[in-house]
């Protein structure tokens, strides 16, 4: 076992006695393949994501915000499917085995797995070009995850959470100007929703029976309402004005807060359609409801139809959205 | 989606469709995670690996084979812990979409899913050096999963196979000088055996119940069988003269053989103790006693210790083994 090895063991070391639910791991990292154990009557959501570096995240980064990130992206796929996170594998692709960069990344996995009790349970070090692949895994009971196929006309259309936050948070992350001075407050805000989404799990779960389709946002509004709108055949018409933003991001222009709120990626909330009465009973969750769905195709804003994808290219690009 | 994304939807193509237990696999690509369908009573076994171009396989390299080598070598965690697979996912980074080179490559994907078994059920495309990141899932009765930790004095020490051919096959790949003239079957053979290894999960299955620990050989017999010992906590006293060998290894010196048997890595064959009582249970598998399992600690051949790990650094270098 080489320099690599030793990686590896690092990892077990920082993570695995303090995430997660040991019950549902019956074996962990150090043998061949790691065990899980499945509740009964469960079904197992498997979700897999990579990120390069440039790519994903930018060339400016902290280890331990870019550990954080990385899996909590993974994990807002088992959000998006109302699971309910067990383990996680990774697969570190390092130029060096830098001690104080090593420190601080698993600092940052720590971090995450104890925030989405998930815990790690295997890995793969090796010696390359950056690259970390995170796969995870969660259950959900037979039957009851949230797909993105299920939205009827007639349904309610909501979000999880505030949008744009990422995108605006990257716009600091670049060091791109600021229309006007920023509060510590909003800055510190703005970068955690960036480099440390909270995956929506616990509204994922909750949304299991009452949500008709879900789906994380992580591509933009647009661009996902459009996987989701295609996926179950249906029109989305959104409403500007209902859109739920933070104050932090009110210091910029009107214009370019919408552009955020419907094209900026990587805000990691879930969007979801939901029959009207079912909203009643999310009356302790803040989300909020930023349109309707009807028969048709497409997304619609404010009555117009929206061409294309509608999202734009920023850290991320992948098969499975 | 972008060009990265219709590559998913190839895979998508080339594969689900051929491969697996379509009754496994509940959701497989397009939504945000996929579900698979344990059967009842089973735990789930996942492995991760990731394959990083001259660490892990050598430049010269036909994308055809080696989609399929990165996929056997994943799956055969799998069966070294008697495992059934039933779906893999695949994260690939890729400098750039190479039509050409995509086509070859998911046509070895799809081989090796077929031949093993196991659907493709989500993935993740990006660009970037290029990494092969496969993480695979199967099934095992609870309490059935081949550990190696179980191994006790008085077992024998067995294998699934012959030793050291991928040794000998990477020695054909990066064109090293031959003691003597090969024929065309040999080299076929021995090529194959490095590019396209065949995980013995049909072998780790027929384990179950039988063997006392099982792992399988990727970092070379002396090196596995220390891993093995330690998780034991036992000696493992191997027999040089009964390691088995495939004729077309006997084309190199005697001391070259017994080196590649000892030290080679990668022959993905599986490496297990079993009481005594068991063998006769095995009869129909070409399976090949190397040795005893005694008390005390380490490896040893011939009587001798080993020292150290007793591998060599090739195209492989993991923290799970």
């Amino acid at each position: 076992m080489g320099e690599f090895g030793l990686i590896g063991r690092y990892f077990q070391r920082a993570v695995l006695q303090q995430a997660g639910d040991p019950a549902a791991v019956a074996l962990g990292i150090g043998d061949d393949a790691a065990l899980l154990e499945p509740a009964p009557g469960c079904q197992w959501v498997i979700s897999t994501d990579s990120l390069v570096q440039g790519v994903h995240f930018p060339e400016q980064y902290c280890p331990t915000d870019l550990a954080y990130r990385a899996l909590a992206v993974a994990v807002s796929d088992l959000a998006a499917m109302g699971a309910r996170p067990l383990g996680f594998t990774l697969a570190l692709t390092l130029p060096t085995a830098d001690e104080a960069w090593l420190g601080a990344f698993s600092d940052g996995l720590a971090q995450c797995a104890v925030d989405h009790r998930i815990s790690l349970i295997g890995g793969d070090t090796t010696r390359g070009p950056l690259n970390i692949g995170i796969s995870v895994h969660g259950e959900v009971a037979r039957g009851r995850a949230l797909r993105r196929s299920g939205a009827r006309p007639g349904d309610l259309l909501c979000v999880g959470g505030p949008l744009g936050d990422a995108a605006a948070g990257l716009a600091l992350v670049l060091d791109q100007p600021l229309p006007a001075p920023l509060d510590e407050a909003s800055r510190d805000y703005l970068l955690a929703r960036f480099w440390r989404p909270r995956a929506q799990c616990e509204l994922g779960q909750a949304l299991q029976g009452l949500a008709s389709a879900a789906m994380d946002i992580s591509d933009g509004l647009l661009q996902d309402a459009g996987h989701l709108a295609r996926a179950s055949g249906v029109a989305l018409h959104i409403q500007g004005a209902d859109l739920p933003s933070a104050p932090a991001l009110r210091h910029w222009p009107a214009r370019q807060q919408l552009d955020w709120m419907l094209r900026g990626g990587d805000d990691y909330v879930l969007l979801f359609s939901l029959p009207v009465a079912a909203l009643a009973q999310l009356g302790d969750w803040p989300i909020t409801v930023i349109g309707r769905v009807e028969a048709g195709q497409g997304v619609w804003l404010d009555g117009q139809p929206i061409a294309g994808d509608g999202g734009y290219q920023h850290f991320k690009e992948s098969a499975d959205g």
